[in-house]
């Protein structure tokens, strides 16, 4: 059972160590209502490690539902311009970001599809020149999550709320390393040096693409952009601030080249997007996008993620995940991208990550294009990875390197 | 004990009497964190009434108290421009404003009064030419209370926490005019006419000034603007929509003249200045001007909300409320300006309505000041009604008129 000192520990953690919030700097907390309890105590640390102000934007999935079901898709697309100005002037400040989620997977799955794409839309396109801010991490950003009822009877549906609320609370807090007795901060910091340590030799076999296979039927060949850099454990903004952008974190990634992806892969877990819950699903590639697809499940919400834009029908992020890791060890499914895509290796739609690319984070959209980076107003991972996937690298001059053997590193 | 039967009515109540949402029109809540179950009814509501899209700003006292703590008072004097604009595009969209109060009398007891002071002062002179949106009813708001468990332990202190709970909630719902069988739009109508004929009469009246005695001691001559228009029982928009912006509400008010006020006043009931509890407070007028004043508490805080500016030690609003009030008969001093104001006289420090001045509401702040009206960035009413309160109305050529004996309307 998960204790208040625990509680406190983890939000020590995430000012400390996620966002390692800086003395003077503004922090920005994203929060369900129902959890203000434990938000309370991120914001008294965050003060307590010299934030100029912490500005907590509540959020509600109810309303969220309401809005859908009431508002028109017209009124659903406005997007004021303060809103557009309230973010970059948090960005002009050097704001960080935290995002606490807790939310019930699915919970907006009787939510209008086509106007929630229209919302969507109309969002990333307003705020498209801000996304950069937390993508290039110029300003630090953190991730993680804490235990509701309503997630917990998604992940423990046989199981009284109590129990369920308890067994998720367990599980969130082993897979984020935060136990009674730990010191958390020094456990992230060894955490971070051994994923450091696997990125570091990655980078060294400079890989022209990966192939995986697993018996579900995954076939995929994944080309890398050239000049890549596997990143793992931790960035680092421009100011030389180290964070920790998403806990738990248990993947390297890379940059695919957008037109190098062949092949068929399997998704291992449902994906959850938008509150759309998308399960059984596979994908064919050719020369880098998805040329045919299905889903036993939410497939015209697949459907949706890929004609978002462009660029949402190609890989952004390729990311290799031990089957060994805690998340997965926990043989949990949390129904949630972030502790799910710690349990395997995930391919992400759209747009990449720059700081995959030597120098990306100072090349304008032009420059990442030309060197064959994709770009999309949305990011979204899904999971592949499974207990039996192989990977092979393979290097310019054809040789072939074994990188994982049933669904671990082989280094 | 307050049923879910009643608390559907009152969301009901606020969103068809109170702000009298129009269809398409967009509805912006200010609330209470804890009260998020209550506030899902009144959204509900406000969409099943048309509203455009309901927007709901979050807030929580333990969260304020923090920033007071915390953040320097140069920090809290900025007011970022986003803010300002995002203000002015609801008004510029004809948005309504829903408050619903619940917050802890006192709550900010123990922050900082002169960080408070320039925070509030920088908000307010941001804001200033925002403010006439609800001041001069071009707009619907509406403000009313539920009871939260921090303030009815304020309220009955003796009780058990349910008790208390319980107890406020059906003195909330009672005053506010919900009962488990009534039908309380049909009820408010029936109020607000009523409150129109005491306004009527007081306005045949055309009384100079107001004279106020009471065993307190308070010995006070109030003049009143010429042109002057008492105003209760409800207001309307330029677009003539009726709304009633204060539930509950039991007073007939009026403009004072800035300069007519002389003599002395005793408060009859504490009064909560940004979360500060001032009681036992006395002041002496001279030419409309508080001249003297003391307080058994908080006389600090007093002296801020007097000394905020040039105004705030001027009157901007008397009104006459019955001692026989609903409210009043309840017996309850629920340290809640909202309530107590609505249980006795009062007058009110700074900026006034300009619905009380003939053509007022299309004035500018010159024209105003031309014709005797008190100016200011604030607003703050204080109760000075008691059992025993007697007033008489003076005409221009000297008749004297009893208007209040003993506490209530003569007439």
């Amino acid at each position: 059972m998960v204790s208040e000192n625990m509680y406190n520990k983890l939000a020590e953690l995430v000012v400390r160590k996620g966002v390692n919030v800086q003395k003077g700097q503004p922090v920005i907390i994203n929060a369900n209502i129902h959890d203000a309890a434990f938000v309370k105590k991120v914001v008294k640390c965050a003060y307590e490690a010299g934030a100029k102000y912490v500005s907590v934007e509540w959020s509600d999935l109810d309303l969220t539902n309401m809005a859908y079901e009431y508002q028109t898709a017209e009124v659903l697309a406005e997007v004021p311009q303060w809103k557009y100005d309230k973010t970059k002037s948090q960005h002009d400040e050097g704001a960080c970001y935290i995002s606490i989620t807790s939310e019930k997977p699915g919970a907006m799955a009787d939510a209008d599809s086509e106007k929630m794409k229209i919302a969507n839309m109309a969002y990333y396109s307003k705020m498209k020149d801000l996304a950069a801010y937390t993508m290039n991490n110029e300003g630090q950003w953190c991730v993680f999550g804490i235990p509701s009822y309503d997630w917990a009877k998604v992940v423990f549906p046989d199981l009284s709320d109590e129990e369920a609320y308890e067994k998720l609370g367990d599980a969130i807090f082993a897979v984020t390393r935060v136990t009674e007795d730990n010191d958390p901060v020094a456990e992230w910091t060894r955490h971070d040096e051994e994923m450091i340590g696997h990125a570091k030799k990655l980078n060294e076999y400079r890989f022209e693409k990966l192939h995986f296979t697993s018996e579900l039927g995954t076939d995929l060949y994944v080309g890398l952009i050239e000049d890549h850099i596997w990143a793992g454990g931790g960035c680092y903004t421009p100011a030389g601030v180290f964070f920790d952008p998403n806990m738990p974190t248990e993947e390297c990634f890379c940059m695919p080249l957008k037109t190098g992806t062949d092949g068929i892969v399997y998704a291992s877990k449902p994906l959850d997007y938008h509150g759309k819950l998308i399960e059984d699903f596979w994908l064919r590639f050719e020369k880098g996008r998805v040329v045919e697809f299905d889903a036993k499940k939410e497939k015209e919400a697949l459907e949706q993620l890929l004609s978002f834009d462009e660029g949402s029908s190609y890989l952004g992020e390729v990311a290799l995940v031990p089957y060994d890791s805690p998340v997965s060890r926990s043989g949990i499914l949390f129904f949630n991208t972030l502790y799910d895509e710690n349990a395997a290796c995930h391919l992400a739609f759209g747009r990449p990550y720059p700081e995959n690319l030597a120098g990306g984070c100072d090349m304008t959209e032009e420059e990442l294009a030309q060197h064959g980076a994709n770009d999309s107003m949305q990011h979204e991972d899904f999971m592949i990875g499974t207990k039996d996937m192989n990977i092979d690298g393979i290097r310019k001059d054809g040789t072939v390197i074994p990188v994982f053997r049933n669904g671990n590193f082989v280094f």
